[in-house]
């Protein structure tokens, strides 16, 4: 996000500034308040989830705060009144946020982002925290299970036309982030650096008279190191002028429909007798954590991952809320029959065995007590923002596809499998034991 | 998108870049081209989709130039080399678009966005142009079955939070186009004139010391004809002190959590005795198109959407794709396996009996012949930019939203079910008529 981003702060529900109207006529919009973000289940039967969109939420907070433009909006609307207009022109967020960092995992309850502030100040930053962290999210934790089934071979995220255009670039971001090595979305790479590819549809092989003519041009302008796309007409005589326009050099083939793993074997066995046997295969078409899983005895050297990845597969949000747990020091919690939720700041830590397989999220009030330590727990809350400021040296994009790695390692076996089921871990509340 | 919008250009795949510069090698880049976007099927026994998002796209094909932010980033990375830079530098798009005004219905093969121009100028929106109709069309395909479900009942968009922030704004434009009244989203009122509301969450009751303290505050600020949301704590409790706090005049109560269909009932049994007839009941809380239809014989008065809206109700993306159909008057297809298509510029009419009720979507070659004209037909496509320059007068969103009224009363009230099906009306192909 650049200086010259436009101001997040209308990215934001009606209702959150009718609660800073309604709270400055009695006074309670300076008590201060925490809220906590947390998911209260996982996603169809997924084993863990993964933080993202952190790095993208502090900066939407440092980019918050009501223009003449905005300020004009609303006045306009009649949204809220002057008392309101006033208080809005002079906002910065002053608070501070805890939380996960980005490309941990984190379990139902979890307490992955705390936000301590007046009512005022937090409650303004409800939408915009949970529209990146539920999005960020809940492509990561897609992309996290595509990668796990992949089993070390390389993916591409290339669904940008399968999202919203600039869902598309923080779905990239969030793929990558998940262990994907690269992305189609160029906007991505300009802004996150993320390494982006990609060669030649079909309509580049229809636009010429003949499919090797295609492939000459596609060399000669890329190189031979390219991916020639060879499922435009048949596939095996495909790969046969892919040959006779690169040479044996040739970088990769595509093949983006069919039974694309009976393709592949064919595919390998053609190139291999045609003398191309470094030549690369890379798959794509429909493909999401399953059919890759399947793909795995098969002679595939990377996926190329479209709709899947970037609607979440299944689970196009993560469902997490922000909830108020503590006003002045008191924990408050909603009460009514059908959604309890535990008040009071909490704090997590998750437990290890020796070997560093991680055992269970133990959450606990942060006024004590905390569990008993044992050498193999980790923190899991690092400072975020203090005073509005974004605390130095938080982790960058690389460290936090590092801990994404790390943190899948650490998950006993069962929690990587994709089939439905409990969580990794148990979550385990401190407060509730005897 | 205002003039300060940043430019689209990067929001493109990457391959279409190295098409350009392939196809600048051979001189094939100018060869007139025409693209077509059709969805091959409804998602998930959809009987009708909307289509959603052209507005938006005509103003992002407007702003699509690549200034030197963009270039640099592209030489960068080195994407493509100096001649496809030079050629970019100077690139506008100064084709012809026609295409479904905004709103309009579309099945299985309508041809929904016809792009004509030279293939270099054509290849590079492909992307830009999925993102925005598959994402605008799949909110507003489920926006529209809501609306259908809510039988005249009002309906607020507020799943902001469950959503990119800025796919929300897109996702609120997108369920006011298809019949939703309101948003809850701030930059949509801005940016579209979209009515927004909201009033409090569950945060500001549990702010204040006591129910009663907190709804005396909101009516001070909002009014009596405010929305208090008395589900908190225990309902009729909380609606016991929503009347004491507004008197009978009280706008509406919201329900947010539970059985809404029990407790809709049973507070509008409590309302009435309290004296409270006019105010009305909102509920909200995970409703999808079925939960609003199973409402329906509830004194519900409005109702407030979330994730499932946002989310495209289980089809997050309209699956559209953007394929090459015509190189220089000669029609192409793809023509492997397992994905067919048709090749040539096709126009669409409606067939409608004499009553108006659809009778079928006839899709035709531009060239010729044309369906035999009876009185019910109607013309599907229009012109939507002429050189690059958008043409006058095209729909506004009050437009749209009337298209998608009128359309509807037209299907054949099979095309109005829920449930899975059969599209609401065949598609059929002229060229494969005897």
């Amino acid at each position: 996000m650049t200086s010259n981003q436009p101001s997040t702060a209308l990215l934001t529900d009606h209702y959150e500034l009718t609660m800073l109207a309604s709270a400055l006529t009695d006074g309670t919009a300076q008590r201060p308040c925490t809220f906590e973000v947390f998911a209260r289940r996982l996603p169809d039967g997924r084993r863990y989830g993964v933080v993202g969109g952190v790095q993208r939420l502090v900066e939407a907070i440092e980019s918050f705060h009501f223009g003449q433009a905005e300020l004009d909006a609303l006045a306009r609307t009649g949204v809220v009144g002057n008392q309101a207009l006033d208080w809005l022109a002079d906002y910065t967020f002053r608070g501070d946020v805890d939380g996960y960092p980005e490309g941990e995992l984190y379990f139902p309850g979890s307490p992955l982002l705390t936000v301590r502030g007046t009512f005022a100040e937090a409650v303004l930053l409800e939408t915009l925290v949970l529209s990146i962290l539920n999005h960020d999210s809940a492509i990561a934790s897609a992309a996290a299970r595509m990668v796990s089934a992949a089993h070390g071979r390389p993916l591409v995220e290339m669904g940008s036309r399968r999202t919203h255009e600039t869902a598309a670039v923080a779905s990239a971001r969030a793929a990558y982030l998940a262990g994907f090595g690269s992305s189609s979305n160029l906007e991505a790479g300009r802004r996150y650096g993320i390494p982006t590819m990609g060669t030649v549809a079909h309509a580049f092989t229809m636009l010429h008279d003949r499919e090797l003519d295609a492939f000459r041009a596609q060399v000669q302008a890329l190189g031979a190191n390219t991916t020639l796309l060879v499922d435009t007409y048949d596939i095996s005589t495909g790969i046969a002028r892919a040959i006779e326009a690169a040479g044996t050099e040739l970088g990769s083939i595509r093949i983006d429909s069919g039974d694309v793993g009976v393709l592949a074997r064919q595919a390998r066995e053609q190139l291999d007798r045609l003398g191309a046997r470094n030549t690369r295969i890379v798959v794509s078409g429909d493909l999401d954590e399953y059919a890759i899983a399947a793909l795995r005895a098969e002679p595939v050297d990377a996926y190329g991952v479209g709709t899947s990845v970037v609607t979440g597969s299944g689970a196009p949000t993560a469902s997490m809320v922000y909830k108020l747990v503590d006003v002045a020091g008191h924990p408050v919690a909603k009460r009514s029959e059908h959604k309890e939720s535990r008040g009071g700041r909490k704090l997590a830590v998750r437990r290890h065995k020796d070997t560093g397989t991680a055992l269970a999220e133990l959450v606990f009030p942060s006024a004590g007590p905390r569990p008993t330590p044992e050498p193999g727990d980790r923190e899991l809350q690092i400072p975020l923002l203090r005073e509005g400021k974004p605390v130095d040296g938080l982790p960058s994009l690389t460290d936090s596809r590092q801990r994404v790695r790390e943190a899948l390692i650490s998950l006993p076996w069962e929690g990587l499998k994709l089939s439905k089921g409990e969580p990794a871990i148990p979550t385990t509340f401190l407060d509730e034991q005897p």
